[in-house]
């Protein structure tokens, strides 16, 4: 099936949204943690999660700030950290109520039964149920002004992960720690493996 | 298990790139067609590919110019457009395959055995075993200084999709079409689905 620009323009507007967002393929399910100065915590589920590098090891996301997670694009902006915590299968309906309308002196932990967890005085809150999680430094965003969104870069440091993810060549096995993917805006998949493959040569 | 950034920091170069390319969760598989002025035809798997905005339809990817996929960023900034084509369980050994360090005039369809389409005049090539694909203009590349990569960003244009992934609502199942995902570097993976969940409410 062709769908022209002007086909998919003159889309009802929340089909054109489901579907655009099912284009860019499988997404990674993570929930964000931040807190303000005063000690109140937030949590939003974001799909936008990307690898930057590994040297440094640096992590990006793509957030809208007039959108649900606009408390925690301004917690990080004021306290210059956060937490990145992927979603697993136990979780991912709590994760998904964390993208209700809450307001900024609601917890979503609270609301949702997600627990708060602080390893190592770090000052952003961890999602204690999640088995891959890691504290991030801001570094800097890039406002995208062709659409009025950022790119929120981070550094990672400290990672905690369940040890049953880890492989000797530091690959992590997601499956073991039922990480989830989203499709969409809505959809939520475990994963099956096909098979690991190696470097890739002429 | 905790992996502080100093322990990080430690671990042998390959290790820490298995390691950190985990962190992110399940990273879509796309495989990106150019070409240059000349006619050259050349075909990236591409890990980064990331919805920007549903209205206007922008798709953004990060890539790095000066690794194995800086041919396909050089045709982008040279032609102005490019084809972003999902993998699928079919395709994803010859997909992998492509990173390979092909010469720019040696094209990766014709060493993978990936078949060029062209469609609607669109003057890049697709992938014709690719059963969800789109043509993409270009609209800006923004250069990341913190790691010297760039997020090269892209207007959707015209769409081709299966039929059997398309729902009423707009959402493509990913999953009828057998679409892949990626974690770390070279691990593929086919989906299962938990569940959609409505729009949360508080």
């Amino acid at each position: 099936m062709h769908f022209s620009k002007d086909r998919i323009a003159a889309l009802e507007k929340h089909t054109r949204t489901h579907f655009i967002n099912s284009l860019s393929g499988f997404k990674s399910a993570n929930l964000i943690g931040t807190q303000d100065l005063q000690g109140n915590t937030n949590l939003a589920i974001v799909s936008s999660v990307i690898h930057l590098g590994a040297h440094p090891p640096l992590v990006g996301m793509i957030m809208r700030p007039h959108s649900v997670p606009r408390h925690t694009f301004e917690n990080i902006i004021e306290t210059g950290i956060y937490t990145i915590n992927q979603v697993n299968s136990d979780i991912y309906q709590q994760a998904h109520q964390t993208s209700a309308r809450y307001a900024k002196d609601e917890s979503e932990f609270d609301a949702t039964g997600l627990k708060t967890e602080y390893l190592n005085d770090f000052k952003a809150p961890f999602v204690a149920q999640s088995r891959l999680k890691y504290a991030v430094k801001f570094v800097e965003n890039q406002h995208l002004a062709v659409n009025g969104t950022e790119l929120v870069i981070g550094e990672i440091m400290d990672v905690y992960v369940d040890e049953s993810a880890l492989q000797s060549d530091g690959f992590l096995d997601l499956q073991a720690i039922d990480t989830v993917a989203v499709t969409g805006l809505d959809s939520y998949h475990t994963a099956n493996k096909l098979n690991r493959l190696p470097y890739a040569k002429k």
